[in-house]
């Protein structure tokens, strides 16, 4: 290469790297004697290149100690920023719409109704913290090695304990430690299916596992689910009879979406009929400890003598979605869903695991699900009514017993697509209803993260409510005209 | 069910949790009245249940207190404990063998020669737990919120700071942090091939890389790999001109397991035969931070003018792999893996991120890496020799420049499944050859981990050439009878 050539490579990786924020202002570059080792360019070169790049006042020499990004770099106007919230088209492909909802959770100005994150202020954050800090300093080498799967013991111990409550005998032998419960459905769905294979669900169900099913090449029966009794069993057993099902995945606590929940006679019905088909159940308990009555419910695997059930959840609701950890009881998976685990990550964090493992121990889970429940209970039930007040006529939407999601139903001739991005701009989000099915289902349907409305964020139902009336009086002019 | 038949459930169920070490002696179960709304059986079908248990001597009754689990159990005698070592089959399948050696790093009391995990004692768990503490409380909310992808924003910029070493401009928007970096390269292979695609490899290849290729269903082509110059570009040249590859993986930097490095021209000249060919190539640098000689070489990432390198790497050899914090740059695959990754697990657990941004920033980790560098360098050469006095003269071993594993070659007739087998018996792990290719190469090689080579373990070495030397003869004689 050209001295030339070199000299313009030295100008324009120091000019990138200030640009794109990795060197900012007042920061040091390296020494002309580093940055010549390090590009295997002549000293002398990178010497003309820093020079050049004094002049364009991008670096300045400091007298005994180096090259430094100018403190006030030249004001060259930027290009206009786009407004993204213009650019979602009402086609946009599911994909890139959960993409950019979950986007959004980074965006600390936005009205969070889109995803089903909880409220911080309902994270007990100040425990968790010292608890924390307590646990790697106690345990300094645990804390850093890997915690290979199935993950850390106490935990596991803790989890088989704390799901007696949930009527359910799990063997902490035969849990694996998860980051988070997605992972949990994750694994499951990879240790059992081939791409092909048909997967039961119950319809609407959480976005991300529609998601799943397309990257693992899945193909989908939505089995139809009750706002107030869940799964429709009856249907269930129709789609066993005449397909090939390889597995079918259920939420029988307080369903994301729906919020509803199997009663034990449906939960033992759903079981047995599964096994009677030798057709393993995904189970997602993620809600479960989040009844607004405060008793706990059971869970399906409670009634699972074959090992024919596997449960996942995850502390991602109840104490901190960003510490990543939940778990699986994969029953006779056992063994793939631990190949599928390493396979994918080696591990789940350590520090995370320990601190819950001690926070269930001995930080008052019980007494902080107990504040919570209330505190979700009482946000469903404003939210509702605000829904009720500011939404048109006609709009249904669920009455949840546990979790924090409402689904709402709309006139057949609103497209939630649409509203999501009307709502964008207004710097509220919300998932709209056609991520929750494989099918060209729930246009008109979407769900509202209740975890997020209080007082403050009231006004944004009401926008809600007034973008629907809109949106509802075009499609009718539409119509006249 | 019958009355008889809820009783029964109840005894059993409170005996296993007792057996499976979910209730421990003194631990407290489940009050009469709380196990009858659990479990919807009668408050005097319990009481009856609780009576025979007490009876067994299992649980004991506290007054004014509940019942717990008798302090001292009744003295049943164990079945006998099967000594796992001996059912490793020489046919072991290869999926089985990786989670053996992964479930191997648990248990403290074995020579960690298999998996490659970095030396305990180098692990700076002192200042990571104070970082970690101190920055879990000053960001109370960050850190029990989703760090959604791509990742904590202070990590990725300091990631693009410190990557300018390797001579390569990293954009921070343009980086996502990952659950360490075999997330990120299953994330990059998930992101570019479909089941039934073509990978190109290097041959010998870490072993974790060859499950992922079973389980994606991915066909693989091996490139030779040199333990001098690495891969061998002319092979790639001619499998690409002949072959429908859709991705290649490379290592350029201390190869695991070769621990060679290709060559800056190499690298060029692989970046740039691999865009001529439309083929992305997924780069793992993980242990490019641990030059022996202290100078860190440059990533091929660092040639490529087209997005066309996924360039991956993590803190699990230098810092803690239980943090399980890596990072991909996914060029022209961005929205893919930012896809693949929150489909996954949604994020990375937030409080090591945190940890690590702090440690990159202000802990002094280039101090850090000059020290275990030069540690490192010793234990690779310690190990080597010792493998010269005790194995068998013929024995081949690498030279690595970086990292800490050492790639072994012995005689033809040597089977190191084999090895694997008796070495177990005396607590000793390995990493068989076979692993590291998805054909039937390597029977006869295999990977050592220096890292946890020291005087306290070179017994473990004269141990390992004993079993080869024992192995030899029992070969030779089976060829003279």
């Amino acid at each position: 290469m050209s001295g030339k050539y070199l000299y313009q490579t030295i100008v324009d990786k120091i000019a990138e790297l200030v640009d794109n924020g990795t060197y900012k202002p007042g920061d040091r570059v390296p020494s002309i004697r580093e940055l010549s080792r390090q590009s295997g360019v002549s000293i002398n070169t990178v010497k003309v290149a820093y020079e050049h790049l004094e002049d364009c006042c991008l670096i300045e020499a400091r007298p005994q100690s180096g090259y430094y990004v100018s403190a006030r770099l030249p004001e060259i106007p930027r290009e206009p920023e786009i407004d993204e919230t213009n650019i979602i088209p009402s086609q946009a492909s599911s994909c890139s719409l959960v993409v950019r909802i979950m986007k959004d959770v980074l965006v600390p100005d936005k009205v969070q109704f889109g995803a089903a994150i909880p409220d911080p202020d309902l994270i007990p954050g100040d425990k968790l913290s010292r608890i924390l800090a307590s646990e790697t300093r106690r345990l300094k080498i645990e804390s850093t090695a890997y915690a290979m799967p199935p993950g850390h013991h106490r935990l596991r111990q803790q989890i088989a304990k704390w799901m007696t409550k949930a009527g359910c005998v799990l063997n902490p032998e035969k849990l694996v430690v998860t980051s988070g419960a997605s992972e949990a459905v994750f694994l499951a769905l990879r240790a059992i299916c081939r791409p092909g294979d048909t997967v039961a669900i119950s319809s609407p169900i959480y976005f991300n596992f529609v998601q799943m099913f397309e990257i693992l090449g899945l193909r989908v029966i939505e089995i139809p689910n009750s706002p107030v009794e869940g799964l429709q069993i009856e249907h269930l057993r129709h789609a066993l009879a005449h397909n090939n099902i390889t597995c079918c995945i259920a939420i029988s606590n307080f369903d994301n979406p729906m919020g509803n929940r199997l009663s034990d006679a449906r939960k033992e019905e759903l079981v047995s009929l599964l096994w009677e088909a030798k057709v393993p159940l995904i189970e997602d308990d993620i809600n479960g400890d989040l009844a607004h009555d405060g008793e706990r419910p059971t869970v399906a695997k409670a009634w699972d003598r074959h090992d024919n059930v596997l449960l996942c959840s995850s502390f991602s609701k109840t104490l901190a979605p960003g510490y990543r950890v939940g778990w699986i009881a994969p029953g006779r998976f056992m063994d793939a869903v631990l190949h599928q685990k390493i396979v994918s990550n080696i591990a789940t964090a350590s520090p995370t695991q320990l601190a819950i493992a001690e926070f269930l121990e001995n930080g008052g889970y019980a007494h902080h699900l107990r504040t919570i429940c209330k505190a979700y209970a009482a946000k469903v039930a404003r939210m509702a009514e605000a829904i009720g007040t500011y939404f048109p006529q006609g709009t249904r939407v669920t009455r949840p017993e546990g979790g924090f999601t409402l689904w709402l139903e709309l006139a057949e001739n609103i497209d939630t697509v649409a509203l999501y991005a009307m709502a964008a701009q207004k710097k509220i989000t919300i998932a709209p209803g056609s991520l929750f099915s494989t099918g060209e289902r729930y246009h008109n349907c979407l769900r509202l993260n209740s975890a997020c409305y209080s007082e403050e964020t009231k006004w944004a139902v009401e926008a809600l409510g007034e973008m629907v009336h809109e949106l509802a009086n075009s499609q009718d002019n539409h119509v006249k005209h």
